[in-house]
C-alpha cells in the first residue's frame, strides 16, 4: 500500500452526536471519541490511523461540528486546522461532503476523494484498504459514483441494503436499488438472495463528479455551496460557511444522490465491518465470557448472569447477580439498565433525562 | 421529659463495620456513618439526637474503634475525647459493654446506663424515649437487666425473639426465653402467639448490677478488665485498654449474660423501630413511587419497573427499564445490582471483590 497518489483525498465525517450510546457517550463526547474496547484509540482516532496509510495526512480532512474542533485537535494533533472543517450548524451528510468536495477541488481539480464515517469499526484492514484503493482508481477519471457494500453474514435489520446489478469489472457492480433498513422476513430473503448488501455509508468519486452529480441532482444545495467558489481554501472560506451552511437543505446523500443517479456502482467486500450503531452491535463484537456476559472497560463479577453488557469507566467494579440480557452503561451522572435490546427506547430515555435532570444529564 | 438525672448514661455502640449496605456503606465508612433518607443526619448523629434529650450531654459515651475516631469526632463535635472510647481490636458486644460499665462506675459509681447500637432507625421518638426514663428508673435502684421488646408488625425472620413471661409492673415483664432468628413458619406462631417480641439489642441496668453479672457469667472477661479499676477514667485508661482489651474473650451480651441471667426482665414498645438490618428492611421503610420504587439519594427514571431499591450519590440520575424487585447500588468505585432479597449472598459479592479488586473495594 502506498499514499503516494497526490489526487486522493480522505473526508472523514466527524460530527454526529448520536445518543444510542447514551450514557457512555455524551452529547459533549459523542461515540467517535470514544475507546470502547480500550484499544487506546478512539473510532476516530482508528479511522484516521486506517486512512493514513493510503492517503497522504495532509490529504485527510475532518468534517465537523464548531463544537467539537477542540476534541478533534487533541485527538488527532497530526492535523492542522485547515484539515478540520468546521460546520457551523448540523445539517445531513450532503452539505457535510459537497462542502468538502468544493474544498478540495479548490486544492486541486483532479482529486479523488474518499467518504467515510468516523465511527465504523474494521476488523480486516488490510483488505479493506485494499479494497479503497481499488475503488479510487476505480473512480480517478471516469464519471462514476461507487459505494462500498458489505457481503452480509446475518439478517441485519439495522442497515440499509444495496440491490447489486450487473457486474462491470473485478469486484465492481452498478447498483439496481437502494433499501432502507428491512423487517426481519425481508432481511432473510435479502441475504438468501446472494444480490443483496449492506450499505456502509462509504463512498468514492472524484471532485468533479460528485459536483456534477449535486448541481444535477440537489441544485439548491449546488447554488448555496457553488456561490464560495473562489473563497474555498482561503481565509474566508470559514466565513461564507457561517453565512451560507445553515441555509442548506437538510438531506442525506444516499437519499439525495445516491439513490437518484444512474451511475452509482458497488465495490463488495467482508472486512469485519460493523456501524457500531447500537449497544447490540457492540455486544455482537466484543469479547464475552462463558456466560456471554461482555464487560467494556471496568471490571466485572458476574452471579447467576448471562447475555449482559456492562460498560463503565475504567477503574469501577460491577457485581451483577441475577441479570440476563441487560445493557448496563454508567458513565459521570448517568446510571442506564435496561434490555440490551431496547435501543428503539434510548431517544425516550435521553429526553426524558433532559427534562429531569437538565443539559448535564445528556 | 428532662435531662436532669445526672446518674443517667447513654452508652452508643458505634464500632460496626456491617458489610450488609456495601457498596453504599464501606469499611471506611460503615453503615453508622451514613444518612440513608437524605436527612441530614448520620444513622449515629441521629442516635445522639435522641439520647441527649433525656441524658446530660456529658454522659454520653460512644464506643468505636479506633479507626473511627476521627468520623465519630467529625459528627459528633459535641463529644470531647474523653466520651469517646476506642477499642484497639475488635471484640463484640459483652468487652464493649464491660468497658463502658466500668469506666462509668470511675466516674459516677450510683449510674445507670443505656446502652443502643448506633445504627438503627426510631421513627417515634417520644414513645422510646419515655420507655427509655422509665426504664432507667426500673433499674436504677433494683439488680435487674432490662432489654427493650418491640411488638412485631409482621413475621421477620431476621430479627431474634423474646419471649415474656409473668408481668411485673406497669409494661415490665420477666423474660422467658430469648430466642435466634426462626424459619418463617415459626416467625407466624411467634407473632401470634402474642408472647414473642422482637429483641431490639438495647439494654438498660445500673452499673452495679451489669458488673455484678458479668463477674458471675463471664468471669474471664471480669478478670481481665477488672484489673483496670483504679485506671479508668485517668489518662492511663487508653494505654491499660490497648494492652488488654485484645485479649477479652469475644461474646456477645447476648449469649454471655442475657440468656444466661435469671434478673432479666423486658420493656415493650411499638416505637418505629428497625435495625435497618438488610436493603430489605432498607426497603420496606423508604418512600415508595406508585410502582413501589425507592430512590434513596440520587434521582431515578423508571420504565417497567417494579419494587426496585436504587441507591446511588446525591447527582446521579439512575435510568432502569424492566427491573422486578432489583437492589440497584452504587458508591465510589463499586455498582452492585442483585435481587434486593439476595442479602445472604452480599458477604460472598465483597470477598470476591476484595480479592478481585483489593481492599480499596470494600
Amino acid at each position: 500500500m502506498t499514499t503516494n497518489n497526490k489526487n486522493n483525498f480522505c473526508v472523514i465525517m466527524g460530527g454526529g452526536i448520536g445518543s444510542r450510546f447514551w450514557p457512555f457517550s455524551r452529547k459533549t463526547l459523542p461515540k467517535q471519541f470514544l475507546d470502547f474496547f480500550g484499544t487506546g484509540r478512539s473510532l476516530l482516532q482508528q479511522t484516521f490511523d486506517r486512512f493514513k496509510k493510503i492517503i497522504p495526512v495532509e490529504n485527510i480532512l475532518v468534517v465537523t461540528n464548531d463544537m467539537y474542533a477542540s476534541l478533534i485537535k487533541e485527538q488527532l494533533p497530526e492535523l492542522s486546522s485547515e484539515q478540520i472543517l468546521l460546520e457551523p450548524t448540523r445539517r445531513n451528510t450532503a452539505p457535510c461532503i459537497a462542502w468538502a468536495a468544493y474544498h478540495i477541488q479548490a486544492i486541486n481539480p483532479d482529486a479523488s476523494m474518499v467518504v467515510a464515517p468516523s465511527d465504523h469499526l474494521i476488523l480486516k484492514e488490510d483488505e479493506f484498504l485494499d479494497t479503497v484503493q481499488k475503488g479510487l482508481e476505480f473512480v480517478a477519471n471516469d464519471d462514476k459514483l461507487l459505494t462500498l457494500g458489505i457481503k452480509p453474514n446475518r439478517p441485519e435489520t439495522g442497515y440499509g441494503y444495496i440491490q447489486i446489478a450487473e457486474q462491470t469489472g473485478d469486484n465492481f457492480y452498478k447498483v439496481k436499488t437502494f433499501t432502507e433498513k428491512p423487517e426481519l422476513e425481508l432481511a432473510q430473503v435479502f441475504v438468501e438472495s446472494g444480490e443483496f448488501y449492506w450499505n456502509s455509508g462509504l463512498f468514492m468519486w472524484n471532485v468533479k463528479s460528485i459536483l456534477k452529480a449535486g448541481e444535477q441532482l440537489l441544485p439548491e444545495l449546488a447554488a448555496k455551496l457553488s456561490a464560495g467558489i473562489g473563497v474555498y481554501g482561503t481565509p474566508q472560506e470559514k466565513r461564507f460557511i457561517d453565512e451560507n451552511f445553515p441555509a442548506c437543505p437538510n438531506v442525506s446523500i444516499d437519499f439525495g444522490i445516491m439513490e437518484k443517479a444512474d451511475n452509482v456502482y458497488v465495490s463488495l467486500g467482508d472486512f469485519g465491518w460493523s456501524d457500531l450503531g447500537t449497544w447490540r452491535s457492540l455486544y455482537e463484537l466484543a469479547p464475552k465470557d462463558a456466560d456471554r456476559n461482555v464487560t467494556l472497560k471496568c471490571d466485572s463479577l458476574f452471579y447467576n448472569s448471562k447475555g449482559n453488557i456492562v460498560a463503565m469507566p475504567k477503574g469501577k467494579l460491577a457485581v451483577i447477580d441475577g441479570l440476563e440480557g441487560f445493557l448496563v452503561a454508567e458513565s459521570d451522572n448517568v446510571l442506564l439498565i435496561c434490555k440490551k435490546d431496547s435501543e428503539h427506547a434510548m431517544r425516550k430515555f435521553v429526553n426524558d433525562a433532559q427534562i429531569k435532570m437538565g443539559e448535564d444529564y445528556i
